[in-house]
């Protein structure tokens, strides 16, 4: 039976941004997984109500559905164990999910603070209030205000990165010397901005943005030739 | 033969503060180590010449010498297998290399902002006088200045501690049910700052602050009786 994965979509529905779908689309394409990737908009919350919660990714594998992107990665290890495994750890996986939670708890607001408005141009006119009303509840003031000063959160977005970067001047992946799951969760970082924003985050020098490159690359360039919003 | 870890030294050469050693500290004691720990100071260059470097920590086992406590880690686990493993990947052992970059990169900077008078405090006069050239220097300001907002760097340091915050919410240990070197390489910072300092860093409320406290009470308690400097 056919993979569904409900994911986040732009006002054009071909724009695919969320960070946390795409570690779920990079995992697919590293197990060789196909999937329906069915667009779904912030606002759409009774589209997925049969997962018992309001939030994608989801996936649909035959009679099991499975939501939140952690939990869909180790389905996939646990589902397919004879396609290339995600994980290089044995379960839990402690140390990638220490990863995962660097990703969504230093690299989203780091990020979030750069491209909130960016996001927020490329959705749909329903999801864009809804978006507007929530973030701006939860930061306390004006989406404007929020990503004002660009070059002081640039600055911090690369200190934020200072692990990483140390570690890619000596390998080529956050997982060794092949991308895993614990790539794919930064990934997804850099891929939520790359689908909504044209501001560069990463200078040409940074093994950073080389280590993207090559994720970029990765499973027949995948990513890369993932469609963008329009400026 | 017996090992022996050349150790940073207060001025009170009981008070053993470096984050580094720290690391290898605990990492000794969880593979049931003794060791000879030699009282170094920072501008005795001369009695790690040795070693090739300029850094403590630096272990001598046998004929062998090691620096780095990276590579001091990898070392025991290698020449010790029979005893509990430091490490439960696979060499390289990528991603608690992560965790290992994310404590220098990330915490060792924001925790320094916070303690780095109460270092200078506990030196001796000697090495005070290289302590505050050379970082001042790197700061690029005075000592004074660079901790005079000591408020916001807590915040700051309350915040770089989110993603540690998050996984130890359903677990107790980084690497999962039982502290391994991830653990320790995050834990040396904290004994940093508890040798030399007594400025709070964590709520009792926090996650972080039960699980530093596990690890006081680790290895027959090897942590919470280490001297601290006097007030």
């Amino acid at each position: 039976m056919a993979l569904i994965l409900y994911d986040l979509a732009a006002d054009d529905t071909a724009v695919r941004f969320s960070p946390h779908c795409w570690k779920t689309r990079m995992a697919l394409a590293h197990k060789g997984l196909q999937a329906d990737y069915r667009p779904w908009r912030f606002t759409e919350k009774a589209a997925i109500a049969f997962s018992g919660q309001e939030k994608v990714p989801v996936l649909v594998d035959g009679d099991e559905t499975i939501h939140d992107s952690w939990r869909i990665a180790r389905h996939l290890d646990s589902r397919y164990p004879d396609r290339p495994a995600l994980f290089t750890e044995q379960p839990p996986m402690p140390l990638a999910e220490f990863v995962n939670a660097w990703a969504d708890k230093t690299l989203v607001p780091a990020i979030a603070r750069i491209i909130l408005l960016d996001i927020h141009a490329c959705l749909h006119p329903t999801d864009q209030d809804y978006f507007r009303a929530s973030r701006e509840k939860a930061y306390g003031q004006a989406l404007e205000s929020v990503v004002a000063d660009r070059a002081a959160h640039l600055r911090a977005l690369g200190r934020a990165l200072s692990p990483l970067r140390h570690i890619l001047q000596s390998r080529d992946y956050i997982d060794g010397t092949a991308p895993a799951y614990a790539d794919y969760c930064v990934f997804g970082m850099f891929m939520w901005a790359r689908c909504v924003s044209a501001i560069p985050l990463l200078q040409p020098d940074d093994p950073v943005h080389a280590w993207r490159e090559r994720l970029l690359d990765a499973h027949g360039g995948m990513a890369r030739s993932a469609p963008v919003a329009a400026a």
